[in-house]
């Protein structure tokens, strides 16, 4: 029989519902609290920010399957199911007796998985009759998934994008420009955040948390208008379940299933939309699959942050959410994966983590890079910055499952291509970047200038 | 029943043949004549220049049917099928009664359809036992996909790389070092031919007929060593044949079957291969289906060039080509369809040309990008400016139906993404294009000084 490269699912295949994996765990997250009252948060708590849809999603803890409109469900098409691939070729390049499969988020128009949200969340903005909408973007992956989502159903979208990223990255810019929006570079001075950060600090080259103070700003000021964010926030993780849930028939069809399953971390939405449906199997069959979160050394929230309430953003503006944390105040290096230079993790991820049903690991720089280039020369696609993180931590299980000489079934998301992020690849050709952990001294200092609520 | 957006074919249906047109020719094109003998090329001619396999490839008039060695089927899988997408959101958008199809030849991991034929041409070499290849490339693509293939089989590539493309694309660069390939900035100091030109002009930005002249005068000049070349000749066309292999089969998915095919033109490789199995059926089925080829009006070789015999590069290195030309001393505005700036067309494409089989139209810069802006923002792929040619003849087409009130099946091979070129889209929606239509005096002068064969 003819070995099997690309398993991809016909299109009345792809998943009708997202997967709510909230329901199911026995341990629910924490609540979020309201900033001012310290009151467990309700839907109508979020109205100002986000859409109301979106609000409720947030805050469902009763319905394990949640409907995907028919509309995002068409959108979805253009692009989905993305192919669940075999990586023959690193598998032979490792001499593992491993199965290696990686979910082929990359060949979405927009380069990553965060179209599977975007087109979400502009879909239930332009129901309720909304006009505008707002955003900030890292590394520039959310920003270009929203602009198209936004141009798809109709609405006006500003982006806020971290400085360093504007500048590193004018393809970026001129892809959200493409699909209409408007990109400024953040801190900026259009908003009271932005003035506040440049007065302290003129050549401040920007954070997530920044830029996402900003859009809110912007946002609760701005009529017709609403926030909408890329990751971190339960809502986000559900939509991205479309990954997973596809995941789940293509490994069927691959006659496996993992025993690992392994995603990049900066605010969680893709190891979330890799892991849940198979984290649900765990929960509900007794399956064993183990989930490994992959996150930057530098950036170490999950390996080395503490879990304590804390803001989403630098400026205080949102909730306050239960979660594993460098502190909202942290202001990442410059590393090249700017999708996860985040300080801190969702409420659901920070719950797994506590009760033990996820794994985390740190990457170094150098080390995401190298897996990055070897994925490149044996699969061929150059993994986005962020990815090559999890491809990191799929060559170590790989490696260890050689030692060990066992067989095991390993999958990952590659959540984006790289192709728009080659300055980076160049850099680390050319000898130019270097390992960075962040210092405990560091973590110690930002965490401890959080409030104690629990 | 569900309307389906993308028709995506199982991996066994993956064409295990390419499809040579020639024997199916009533007209053959005229020969290929040595350049010091002026007898018709033989086979032998061109093996110190190109594998002795793709050299039989070239001359073939006779096996209309060639088997795909499985080395290059497996990696095939990669990313084929491509996907036969009906673009119902330009369709809309145009309020056209034509249904529109695209074969989206972007999703290849170079981002266009030139890894069909790298992928064979250096299968081919490797198993005659060479260690290194040498190319040349405009645009970039065509060495991209090389660098990828060369990595695949275990060659060392060297890349001629126009020099207007590496000083404006450096993301292509770095792509084709990631996959390992050595590239040097044509015209270089490197060969004769490039010394010529450089002593001549020293500020000449370089054009595909000189990167070619230096990359065959390596190829001939190392041991163990063949040169490559990404369009124009047959056997590029013949591995290209499997994008209109698939899209047959594809379109009968979809139950349809095309009244007009559309292909952008640089060299020829994306249109021949998505027409000639379509062509097949109108030759030998009686079936009337119209081809389009659609060239810049910087480039119009194919509106308003000469059928001459002409060398394909500038320095006089190859044999003698029947074709439409410009002239290959012709120097190219430097338009961003880098892929589409060749002074001529291969012999199959100009023999058809002739006898009135397939049709050219020209594109104006402006025409090209609006239409790539319509697409990306109703379709979401945010097309290579070549593509955009295609896209832009597909409009008028649609349009010209919705004009007559027809029902009209059109499809289009959408070559490749435009990720690398954002400098190009940057430049157009800040208003910086604009259109050129090459002057009939500088096409008379050029072709002027050809020797006329024929």
């Amino acid at each position: 029989m003819e070995k099997i490269k690309r398993f991809i699912l016909n299109e009345k295949d792809i998943p009708t519902r997202w997967y709510n994996i909230v329901p199911d765990m026995k341990n629910k997250p924490l609540p979020m609290l309201h900033p001012g009252t310290r009151q467990p948060l309700k839907p109508q708590d979020l109205y100002p920010v986000f859409a109301e849809a979106l609000a409720e999603q947030e805050l469902n803890t009763t319905d394990t399957w949640i409907d995907i409109p028919d509309e995002v469900r068409e959108q979805y098409k253009v692009y989905r199911s993305t192919p669940l691939v075999r990586a023959y070729g690193l598998e032979k390049a490792l001499d593992t007796p491993a199965h290696i499969y990686f979910k082929n988020e990359s060949v979405s128009p927009v380069g990553s998985h965060k179209l599977n949200s975007a087109l979400a969340q502009a879909y239930y903005c332009k129901k309720q009759g909304l006009e505008n909408i707002t955003t900030e973007t890292g590394a520039g992956q959310w920003g270009t998934a929203l602009s198209y989502a936004a141009k798809a159903f109709g609405l006006n979208l500003i982006v806020y994008m971290v400085k360093i990223s504007f500048e590193q990255k004018p393809y970026r810019r001129s892809l959200m420009e493409t699909w209409g929006a408007k990109v400024i570079p953040s801190p900026s001075v259009t908003t009271k955040a932005g003035q506040k950060i440049i007065a302290a600090n003129p050549t401040y080259k920007g954070s997530l948390g920044t830029a996402i103070s900003e859009a809110i700003e912007v946002a609760t000021q701005t009529p017709n208008c609403r926030y909408t964010l890329g990751s971190v926030l339960s809502h986000v993780s559900l939509h991205q379940t479309v990954i997973g849930l596809e995941a789940e028939k293509q490994m069927e069809m691959a006659g496996e299933y993992p025993d690992v399953v392994i995603g990049c971390f900066g605010g969680g939405s893709n190891f979330s939309g890799i892991s849940f449906p198979f984290l649900r199997r765990n929960i509900l069959e007794g399956k064993t699959t183990r989930f490994v979160t992959a996150e930057p050394a530098s950036c170490p929230k999950l390996t080395r942050g503490v879990f304590q309430y804390d803001f989403g953003d630098e400026a205080g503006y949102t909730p306050l959410i239960p979660m594993f944390t460098l502190g909202h105040e942290f202001s990442p290096a410059h590393i090249h994966a700017g999708g996860l230079r985040y300080h801190g993790a969702g409420t659901i991820i920070s719950q797994l983590l506590r009760d033990g049903l996820i794994e985390a690991v740190d990457i170094q720089q150098l080390d995401s890079f190298k897996a990055g280039i070897l994925f490149a020369q044996t699969e061929g696609i150059i993994p986005a910055p962020e990815s090559a993180h999890a491809i990191a931590a799929a060559v170590t299980e790989a490696l260890k499952a050689k030692e060990e000489g066992k067989a095991k079934t390993i999958l990952f998301n590659l959540s984006g291509h790289g192709l728009i992020d080659m300055t980076a690849y160049d850099q680390y050709l050319s000898g130019k970047l270097s390992n960075y952990s962040l210092p405990d001294e560091e973590i110690a200092n930002n965490t401890a200038k959080l409030e104690k609520i629990i």
